[in-house]
C-alpha cells in the first residue's frame, strides 16, 4: 500500500464542527481519504434531523426546476414511505396524491418480491455491457413486455428513463424512415434531455433552447385558450384537418414521426376526443410517418387501461416509450418498444447509440418482479374499480366549492381546474405569474398532510394505483378542507 | 374486482410451445393478464439455457451499436459475476479486462455493504420526487462528494448516467454564462443522448446528426494522423495556440464552456501533455469560458488519481460530470459537481430541467456505500500499486509481439495499439473497414476466457480497480497467447 499524503484540508458541511472549509485548492496538500472514510463511518450511522438535512442540502446540492435556495427552504423530507403514505423526520405523515412524479404507482412499500429480485440480481450479475453481453433477466422481462403489449409490439430496448426512451424513439424513427423532422404537440412534456426537451411543447422547454433541429410543434385537440369546435366530433375533425394541413406544409416525405402522449399528462390529463388517435394512425399509414406514443406516464394502468393508446379503437402505434410505471419507479428504468417492421429494420441496421446503463440487469430485475406483482394483485382491476369512485369525489368537490371550475379524470389520472371568480377566470393564467391563493392552497395541502402537484390554476389527483377506497376518501377529505379555505378568495 | 375478458391472443416467444403468435391486434379480444401472470410465474423460476436466452433476445429485444441479428449471434451471456470474473450459462469463465464498459470498477461481486444499503433504502424510502422532496441519503452522499473533491467543488446534482450529466453541465454552463456555444474535442466521447452525442467528437456521433446547435469541435493534442510537434512542450504549445486561435474565430463572448475528458478514454487513453490542462484553465480564466471535465470514465480512481483532472498541476474545473465509478455501476447513477461561483448562481436561478430519476434515493444509497467501500479498502492505493505492474506487462507484450506497436497506460487505464507490418500500419485504419485478423483476435480473447473491448487497431486493458497482481498476470497471459496468433499475420 502506498502511504497517503499529509492532511492539509478536509472539507466538511457546515452542519459539522471541528472542520476547515477550503475554497482554494492545492493538490500538493492532498485530501486525506482515510480521514474522510472515518468521518463518514460516523455520518452513515447518524440520524440527521430536519435542520441538518436541509442545511446539508443547501451546502452541497442543486435543485432542478427551481432555484436551490428557495426550493430547499420549501422542501419536504421523506424519511420513510409506507403504502400510499410517507413520513418526514418528525414523523409527520403525508398521503401521496401524485404518486410523487406520477411514478410511484405501486406505492411506497416496495413489494418483498421486488426487494428479493433486486438483491438476487445484485448477487448474481449486477452489471453487464449491453452491446456484447446479455443476461437471462433481459430475456425474461422482454418476453413479458411482448406478452403485455397488444399487436406486434414485441421488441424492446432499455434505457434509464423516459427522456432517454423518447430520444431513442426519435433516433429510431429518423433512421427507419430516412426523414428528419418530428412532429410533437405544444401541450406536451417528453423529458429533460436535449432531444426530449425539444420535443416537449410546454414552457418547460424554453430554458433548453435552442434545442435540436427538426422538431415542429402542433396544437392539441384541447388547446388552453381556444376551441376547435363545440362537439367532440367537431374537435376531432378540425384537429385532424389542421394536422393534415400542417403536414402538407412541412412535407410528409420529410417527417419521420408524430409523438403524442395518448392521454396528455401534466399538461392537463386530457383524453383525446373520439376518433383522434384513430385519425392520427390513419394519417401515419397514408404518409409513412411513424406514430410514436409516449407511455411514460400513461403506461401500466394509470389511465385505466394497460397502455394509454388502448383507450382508442384498436390503434397500435409504431413505437412506444415507457418508464415510471414499468417498475413503480423503484429504480431508474425506461424502455422503447416497436412493431415488427421497425424491429426488422434494426435486425440488420444499428440503432447507432449505446449508453452504459442500457439494459442494466438490476433495473430489469426490478421491473420483472414489479410487473409480476402488478399482475398478481390485479392492480389494473383496482384502477378500474376506483375510477368511478374518484370521479364521484371529484364531482363532490365541484358541487361543494365555487373555486372548482371543473375536473377531468380517467383511471386514477385526475386533475382539478380552479377559478377565482364566477367568470371562470383562473388564479394563475397558463404560464402566468404566481397567485398567493394558489401558494396558500399548496401550503394547506402540505399542512394537512397531503402531497400533490399544483400547476398554474390546477392540481392533480394521481394516487398510487394500489390505493384503496378508504385512503382515496381520506385524500379527498383533505382536498375538500383546503378548498374551503381557497373559497374565501372567490369573487362572485 | 372486474372480470377479465376472454383470452383470444396470448403472445409468447418462439422458445415456448403451446402458444399462438399474434401479429394483428384486436383490442376487443383483450390480452388476458391472468394467463400472462401464470405463464411468467413458471418462466421466472425456469433456468433458461443459452439457446433459449439468445432466441428470446432475438425475438424480443434490440441491440444498440450493432444490428440486432449480428450482435445477438455474437453475444456472450453473463449469468454470474464474481470478483474480476464472470460466468456464462455453461459455466465458462471470463476475466473482465475492460470492467464491462470501464464501469464495473469494484468488480462483479457487489460488496455486502452496498447490497445492504440498497435493501435498506428500498425498505425506507425507495423514491422521492426530487423537485420538492429530499432524503437523508441525498444529504449524506453530497457531503461525501464535497469531501472527496478538491477545491470548492461542493455542490452536486444527480442524474441517471454520464450522458445526462454532460447534458446538465451544458445547460448549466449556458445559463450561467448567457453564452450558447460549447467547445468539445474530436477525439472524445460524451454519451448517447442528443446533446451529449453532439458533444462527442468521434464517429459514433454521425448516426445522431443533425444534432444540437452551437457545438464546435477542436483537435486533441494527440490527433490520429498528424502531430502538433515532437516534444511534449511543443505539442502543448501548438495545441494551445491552435485552441486560442479557434476561440478567436468563434468568439469567446459566445462560448459557454470547453468540455474535455481530462484523460481521453475510448479514443485512446491519452494523458494530456504537460501543461495542457493548465493552459486550458488559463484560457478559461481569461475569457470567462467554463472548464468542464468529463470524469465519467476517469473519475474515482481509474487514472491512478481520485479524479482525472488531478493528473494536472492544481487545475480545478468549473464543472465536473460523473457516473460509472461513482457506484461501480451497480445501479444507474450520474452526477454533476460545480464550484462555488457556479453554485451561487443556481442558488437564485433555476437549472430549469428536471428528470424523474434525478436523485433517485436507491441509487444514491448504492453510491454512498460503494464510495465508503472504495475508501475503506483503499482501492486508489491498489490502483497506484498496480500501475507499474500493468506497465511492465504491457512492455513485455511489446517486447514479445511484433504486432504490438505500442501501449499507453496510467493507473489501471490502458490500451495496446497494434500494427500489421514493420511500417507501423494498423490492421484497421481510424474508423476504417474491419480486418479479419482483428476479428480473430477478438474471438481468441473470448475463446481463451478474456473479455475486453477491441476498437479499430487497438484493445483495452481496463480491469476492475480491485484486481490483484495474480489476476492481472492471468489476464496478460491470455493477451500474450492471443497475440501470438495475431503475430502470424505480421508482414515484415
Amino acid at each position: 500500500m502506498i502511504t497517503r499524503g499529509v492532511i492539509k484540508n478536509i472539507k466538511t458541511s457546515s452542519v459539522l464542527i471541528n472542520s476547515i472549509k477550503t475554497t482554494q485548492c492545492n493538490f500538493s496538500s492532498k485530501v486525506n481519504y482515510d480521514e474522510i472514510y472515518k468521518k463518514h463511518l460516523k455520518i452513515s450511522e447518524k440520524k440527521f434531523n430536519k435542520q441538518e438535512i436541509i442545511q446539508t442540502i443547501k451546502d452541497n446540492t442543486l435543485f432542478s426546476w427551481n432555484p436551490t435556495e428557495a426550493a430547499a427552504n420549501k422542501a419536504l423530507i421523506m424519511e420513510k414511505g409506507e403504502g400510499v403514505y410517507f413520513y418526514d423526520t418528525d414523523g409527520k405523515k403525508y398521503i401521496d396524491f401524485n404518486s410523487q412524479a406520477m411514478c410511484s404507482n405501486l406505492g411506497h412499500t416496495v413489494p418483498e418480491e421486488v426487494i428479493k429480485a433486486v438483491e438476487e440480481q445484485l448477487r448474481s450479475a449486477a452489471y453487464a455491457y449491453p452491446c456484447s453481453i446479455v443476461t437471462p433477466i433481459k430475456a425474461k422481462l422482454s418476453m413479458l413486455l411482448a406478452d403485455l403489449f397488444p399487436g406486434d409490439i414485441n421488441h424492446f430496448y432499455y434505457t434509464s428513463g423516459g427522456a432517454e426512451s423518447n430520444e431513442t424513439a426519435m433516433r429510431m424513427a429518423r433512421l427507419f424512415t430516412g426523414r428528419h423532422k418530428i412532429l410533437a404537440r405544444y401541450r406536451s412534456y417528453h423529458g429533460a434531455t436535449l432531444g426530449a426537451m425539444t420535443l416537449t411543447g410546454d414552457p418547460r422547454r424554453w430554458n433548453s433552447e435552442p434545442g435540436a433541429s427538426g422538431v415542429v410543434h402542433f396544437m392539441d385537440p384541447y388547446p388552453y385558450s381556444f376551441k376547435w369546435g363545440e362537439t367532440e366530433e367537431q374537435i376531432t375533425e378540425m384537429s385532424l384537418k389542421y394536422l393534415r394541413e400542417t403536414i402538407s406544409y412541412e412535407g410528409a416525405k420529410n417527417i419521420a414521426a408524430i409523438f403524442i402522449e395518448p392521454v396528455t399528462g401534466t399538461n392537463g390529463i386530457l383524453k383525446p376526443p373520439k376518433g383522434y388517435l384513430e385519425g392520427i394512425r390513419k394519417i401515419c399509414d397514408e404518409t409513412g410517418i411513424l406514430m410514436v406514443c409516449d407511455e411514460v406516464m400513461n403506461g401500466f394502468g394509470r389511465t385505466g387501461e394497460m397502455f394509454g393508446f388502448m383507450n382508442s379503437d384498436n390503434v397500435i402505434p409504431d413505437i412506444v416509450t415507457m418508464a415510471k410505471g414499468i417498475n413503480g419507479a423503484y429504480l431508474p428504468l425506461g424502455a422503447v418498444g416497436c412493431r415488427g417492421r421497425v424491429a426488422d429494420y434494426f435486425k440488420v441496421n444499428p440503432i447507432g447509440i449505446g449508453s452504459t446503463y442500457n439494459s442494466h440487469p438490476v433495473t430489469l430485475a426490478s421491473a420483472y418482479a414489479a410487473l409480476q406483482y402488478f399482475l398478481k394483485n390485479r392492480v389494473l382491476d383496482n384502477v378500474k374499480t376506483l375510477e368511478p369512485v374518484m370521479k364521484k369525489h371529484l364531482e363532490q368537490l365541484k358541487q361543494r366549492h365555487p373555486t372548482v371550475k371543473g375536473y377531468r379524470s380517467l383511471g386514477l389520472f385526475g386533475t382539478v381546474e380552479l377559478q377565482k371568480n364566477s367568470k371562470g377566470e383562473p388564479f394563475v393564467e397558463y404560464n402566468g405569474p404566481a397567485h398567493p391563493a394558489m401558494a396558500k392552497l399548496s401550503q394547506d395541502f402540505v399542512d394537512n398532510g397531503l402531497y400533490t402537484l399544483c400547476r398554474w390554476s390546477s392540481f392533480f389527483t394521481n394516487p398510487p394505483l394500489t390505493i384503496n377506497e378508504k385512503e382515496l376518501k381520506e385524500g379527498f377529505d383533505i382536498l375538500d378542507k383546503a378548498l374551503t379555505n381557497l373559497d374565501k378568495h372567490f369573487e362572485k
